[in-house]
């Protein structure tokens, strides 16, 4: 049987949560390696497409909904590397984060065009909203 | 100092490679989830076309890439539930991905309308592939 949890987002447990959250930024991390090995070595302009649309899918899916109560701090076998500061200061996640998906869908209109400057520096943009949110609220 | 490994998809480690297509699954399902309690519940349009956006994204990102040697058994410290027929059968994998990656792009054109039956009736074919990969491919 195959069948899939239908609980809202806000309604995921915790430690599910830290989980989807860790998975999104790590596959988001993943397809960025891609972009940055295109933009030095050979650029293939469908493989960096792709890796574009999965960040700005990834980014746009609503991911604030995976810091709910009960995740500020491990739970079960999820370890967390999320910072005090974060649950403290949403107004300025969010704002990060707004400033964040806006760069994830530059990104991909970047990609679409295939114009290899647009796309190196939209990934400069991207680059520094992953920075500044971890600078501030990820643990090392 | 923050930075990506620019490493082609192809060349990142075994273990980086099975962490990576377990996230994005595991985000995948998050927002299967998600799109499910949309069409049980309460139809949110916007719910809907971010989680299908995030799977058609992630579908397509080429994560075959993410099934290269060394990543049929455990490796450091991550462990792996794809059966040793997945690497035996890549030719059928290769046809159920095919399969699933233009499932999910149905499922983002059937949000973008807003048509809850259109939806209803994607989120099936996507999910049939997901089982149909699993039922052979994946220990439980
Ligand atoms: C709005 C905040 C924010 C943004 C934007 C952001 N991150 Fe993160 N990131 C975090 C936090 C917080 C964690 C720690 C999550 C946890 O452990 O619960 C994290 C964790 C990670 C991890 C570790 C995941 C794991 O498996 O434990 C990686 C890799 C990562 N981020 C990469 C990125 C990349 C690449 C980007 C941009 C494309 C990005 N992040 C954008 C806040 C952010
Ligand atoms: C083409 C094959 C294939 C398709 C399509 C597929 N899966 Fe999987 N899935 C796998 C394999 C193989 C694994 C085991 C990966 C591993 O452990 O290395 C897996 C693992 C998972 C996991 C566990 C991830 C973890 O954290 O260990 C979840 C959840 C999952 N899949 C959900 C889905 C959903 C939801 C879909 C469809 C939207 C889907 N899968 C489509 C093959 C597939």
């Amino acid at each position: 049987a195959f069948s899939f949890a239908a609980t809202a987002s806000a309604q995921a447990k915790p430690e599910d949560q830290i989980k989807y959250r860790k998975a999104g930024y790590s596959f988001m991390s993943w397809n960025m390696g891609k972009i940055k090995s295109n933009l030095e070595g050979t650029y293939n302009k469908d493989q960096v497409i792709a890796a574009a649309n999965a960040i700005a899918g990834i980014a746009n899916s609503g991911m604030g909904a995976l810091y709910g109560p009960g995740t500020e701090k491990d739970v079960g076998d999820q370890k967390t590397r999320a910072k005090p500061e974060l649950f403290q200061n949403m107004q300025e996640v969010g704002r990060i984060a707004t400033d964040f998906n806006a760069a994830t869908a530059k990104l991909a209109s970047a990609a679409a065009t295939g114009d290899k400057a647009a796309v190196q520096a939209a990934f400069g943009e991207v680059g520094k909203n992953c920075k500044a949110c971890h600078d501030k609220f990820r643990a090392d």
